[in-house]
């Protein structure tokens, strides 16, 4: 049970339902899931976020699946119970199988991991990976 | 400055240097990073923490590139300063470009942004997304 | 179901009852919420906690009802669901209503996606905005 | 040292321009922050960023100090120096005094205190407080 | 219910059956807890995993006890319920009555609260406190 | 350098002093660290944070080291560089060796690492253990 309602298409303003119409029709679907029907209640933050998600997960340098992983590596991190399961959804229906998803969860947890002892340590930075990340050494 | 010391190659005893030989060795490089050798400190650590990323960054189902960026994603979200540096050094020696570094860190934004959201306005999980996330349903 | 239990009123001592009394007096409210009743096991803690809620929430030189708003923002990104419906609801008895919680849910989901822009760009700190976070520059 | 580059307006191309522009008449100010410098690195991230942080932080429900206010507490929470320092600083601006900063970093502090006592002792949330918070209960 | 499945002692291959039997054997008792049964789905990591968690867990400079109570405050911070649930059981188990439990609490929610004090003010770290830490000062 | 101020003894009201005395007494030390001098800015926030520290870390079910090692763990699993500074150096004046450091460490690691694999994978939890944690079953 959300905060507040789940807004149905039957029972939302023009502005909303234009939304969900190109949300089923981006997705090539004919549903649309509860994380939507939550922020219909704001129909700006219902256009903004949905206009923001779609560039954001289009294909680009990255293709839409890594994308999608990377969505559920950041959701496990931030304990998001709604946004694994939807994103994992996502990611399987953009082809992610077992076994990728095993690795996922294998390198999210190594890395919440490592960051603790990274931080805990207070590890100095080392100038040439600083180098190497914006681009300069190769 | 650490949270104790770094053990240099020529400070350390043979067990750490081992680990510092496979790092090198493993990596096609010449050098180790200050992580491993604060790590040092406790040999037992060192040799765990590093057999087992060398185990989950393994090419496997994901390829070595998607994994380098899966960590950035979450060393971002968990802000580690360290991680995010070493991690996309990794990525950059992996073949990630300008154009997919901007991408990972709009996707790893814009969840943070979703996360908040669905755990705000306490959105129920749809029965439908839960299926086919677990694989019940294609 | 907690961890422990929930201590009644009618089974709680004088330090725990003299709390309670305090809590109901201070709301204009006839019941205890299960928050209480849970740190009711230390009445130490039951204690010390509540003074430091009622003092910090008081009315001063923010209003109580924009109190109930930061407390809200923190416990969305700390997903703390116990803390989102009951500070929630305290906001509600404070006078938001519907467009205000939108809004809040906006800024929180907002921040959060710009925290990990600032982080995972590295992005320094300009001396001009630390001048002016410290109240040196107008 | 940011990941990557800072975007000077005078190395810009025009759609970055267009965003600084924006920016700065907006503020009706003339510089732009680090911040904006560096997402202009993805001029789609830069333009995206800015029109959602104009729409979410304009005047509305919420008073756009209340918002600044929010912005702290939720940058506080996710220890995002960049976002603690841009957004006091905004908060200054907009009439925060030093007592209104104590205030909040007071309320921010015993919110994640009482966050983890929910968490910690796994409080069920009581269905009182969950129909008032949905607004079915006054 | 999990995002794919438990995996149960007999349906296990003889890989997880040795990791199950080692838990039982270590842990001197007849059943194995849905975490393993979980990552049992993916061998590779089960055994990992495992080995780790033995290795760290042992009895070595820190007891056991503290070790655990160690855990239940990193899993209150990361507000994970199967691992609050899981290391409260664990530290009961080896030794923890309620009066430890409750200054467990104690400590994690007052710790959460200064660190967001010390972060949002932006505290500098005493130069003597540096020393200390590092065992460069007694 | 802090938002705001350090407040330095000589500079402080009869309120400040009079913490900062206790403080100094209460530790049997001749100085006070930049905590307190930041704190001191709100002499109410000072006042009611040393007094729930000191409560909180009192000798009492749990011993200080242990308490101190708590800390240490919060604050690594939340990166405040400040306090996992401070607490180190609590810990090792209270008698925490470079053992017991590594060790630490380690169960911080681990932990953050299950954490994120119990929420990752959304483990239900065990009955069994639910009834352990709670002090129902031996």
């Amino acid at each position: 049970m959300p905060l507040g309602r789940l807004i149905e298409y039957e029972d939302a303003g023009a502005e909303v339902r234009a939304v969900f119409d190109d949300i089923m029709a981006t997705r090539k679907t004919d549903w649309v899931n509860n994380f939507w029907k939550a922020l219909a209640q704001h129909p700006e933050t219902l256009r903004r976020t949905w206009e923001s998600v779609k560039q954001v997960m289009a294909p680009g340098a990255l293709d839409p699946l890594t994308k999608e992983l990377l969505y559920v590596a950041v959701s496990v991190t931030n304990n998001c119970d709604y946004c694994i399961t939807s994103h994992t959804a996502g990611a399987r229906l953009k082809g992610m199988d077992d076994a990728m998803l095993h690795e996922l969860m294998a390198v999210v947890g190594m890395a919440n991991e490592t960051n603790r002892l990274a931080n805990g340590y207070q590890i100095p930075v080392d100038e040439h990976l600083r180098a190497v990340a914006r681009g300069e050494v190769g």
